[in-house]
């Protein structure tokens, strides 16, 4: 696989692709020489330059070059693209013209692509897809959820407060710093609407703020189901879930910082922490009502994500197989020492 | 009236009471000098010692008091209670062995009281209570938003995401830093039941977090209603009340800080914003379900409900005159330039 931009996203997606049985990463490719870029040719990534023209700035920095962006492509079967947004609506002709299937992420819109996904809730619909959108931490988070619990109760609408990080950890030139902003002012944010790009006829409102924090996103829940399980059905029908995560109340677990500090001290690439984190103590089901908290992490969720989407767009394994490959090679359900073992 | 307690609620309540054209401030009664106590002598207020053995520590602040804290009680038709959560409920007895009547703040319990108070929405029922508690900043707020809608469109339930700032700006042994807490990672909050001590039959239902802010609280509000009115019939119920402030697109207000800092160029005392601040760009109606953002100045919201509190107990004025007369006394409705005039 060949992975387009290597911030945030990509950085993680090519580690994933790398460590999975069944995929090889054929290079990254990078608009110019930082930090990441050190680290990707230190990793073993073979590096194109994003932008043929200023490729000489990576020769400069002493880092070598395989190739442009465009020899990337070639080379690849399936291109994951992780510029920012807007940027890959841009890069779209450079995947059609090789005739390589191309994974956008979020930031892009719905239109640009055959299929919108979220593993969970609709893996076929990729098969043999020119263009897929792998959607954005937040909704990824929705899906994950409202997946199980249509199937397992219906659901008649979905209400959801999303309390927004300001930033990621690195972006320092983002805020609020010591503010709350409704963000958008109006509704719906647009996270209601892009979650039906996976259910189309679901009803959903969403809300948005912006907060000083830039650990997770927090979800505050409400759905009115179509039946009215008793808590522990649900809890076990979300418990079933690998990619939905149940903190128990033994481990203490008070905000986003523990559970970054959590997936820390597991030994977690980067502290990532993949699945949706539910506070097992919020869910609270009154009739049809069931509320809960659940914090999402925006720098990997969607990680698990991209490798199934290239397993589903390649059609190489069905959605059972691929969850639990990516899972499994990720550590996904794993709680190991952080320290490498001798 | 007497004023027990000199912090974040005391000081407002007092400048409030002595700008009130039917009010005298007899004294204020603080637990040890410091520069609220400067200021409250600054300010023309008698000082009384909350703690008769520290008495001696104002004397050798330079600060002269006028005598105990029972001497205030006795000298005054009615005391405001503003002394820490749980404070209040260890000086009921001495408000009893006067034979003072007092107004309790929200911190209290609502089975200290005889009467849980907000005046939009229970004015007359606190006429000749012994002891009242002024319903805290977020039930407050709730309780303005409630009453109207209730009256105009009936209620079938509430659903609220209260986004709590930290702490108070001066309270810097407060967190988070960094931070999404949910707060409590049970369900309800306190919040709902207590806005249940306003309204007994009401179905609410309040999710609470904590963020990095200390500027004002945010509410993302969802009501669902018994009636499937326009969002322009909603925007004219709400705008009929003095104590919620639409704010309109043309103002151009981002978030809390845009907020508090209209209520510092509008000349208000400390910046204190006493209405609640909804956003008018955020009121949405699909059939019965109405959605809107508003934020709750916790440092003076409650200021004007405690002095109509006072006179609904002295059954001095009915409701509608002591609002008004309230309103008009603080300049809730002026919006005049900062600086005094010559």
């Amino acid at each position: 696989m060949g992975i387009n931009g290597y911030g945030t996203i990509g950085k993680r997606v090519a580690d994933a692709v790398a460590a999975q049985p069944d995929m090889t990463v054929v290079g990254v490719a990078k608009t110019r020489p930082n930090y990441e870029a050190t680290v990707a040719v230190e990793s073993g990534y073979d590096l194109y330059a994003a932008i043929p023209e200023r490729a000489d700035q990576f020769g400069e920095a002493g880092l070598e070059t395989a190739g442009t962006v465009e020899e990337l492509i070639e080379a690849s079967d399936i291109v994951v693209d992780a510029t920012p947004s807007g940027v890959g609506a841009d890069n779209k002709s450079l995947y059609e013209a090789a005739d390589t299937p191309a994974l956008f992420q979020g930031g892009e819109d719905d239109a640009l692509v055959d299929v919108s996904f979220n593993a969970r809730s609709n893996y076929e619909a990729a098969a043999d897809a020119d263009s897929v959108r792998v959607v954005s931490c937040n909704t990824t988070g929705l899906s994950r959820l409202i997946a199980p619990l249509r199937e397992a109760f219906g659901i008649e609408r979905v209400r959801a407060t999303l309390v927004r990080r300001g930033g990621d950890p690195a972006q320092s030139d983002r805020g609020p710093i010591n503010d709350i902003l409704p963000d958008p002012k109006t509704l719906p944010s647009h996270h209601g609407p892009d979650v039906k790009t996976i259910f189309p006829d679901l009803s959903i409102d969403t809300l948005g703020l912006k907060v000083p924090a830039t650990l997770m996103h927090m979800h505050s829940l409400n759905v009115t189901l179509e039946s009215a399980p008793d808590v522990e059905t649900v809890r076990d029908a979300l418990a079933d879930e690998d990619r939905l995560a149940l903190l128990g109340e033994d481990l203490d677990i008070t905000g986003t910082a523990d559970v970054k500090e959590y997936a820390m001290d597991m030994g977690r690439p980067r502290g990532d922490f993949w699945e949706n984190a539910i506070w097992d103590e919020s869910i609270t089901v009154k009739g049809r009502e069931l509320y809960l908290f659940q914090a999402i992490h925006q720098e990997s969720d969607v990680v698990p994500e991209n490798i199934d989407a290239i397993r589903a767009v390649l059609e190489a394994e069905d959605k059972a197989t691929s969850m639990a490959r990516t899972n499994e090679a990720l550590g996904l359900s794993d709680s190991p020492n952080p320290y490498p073992r001798p």
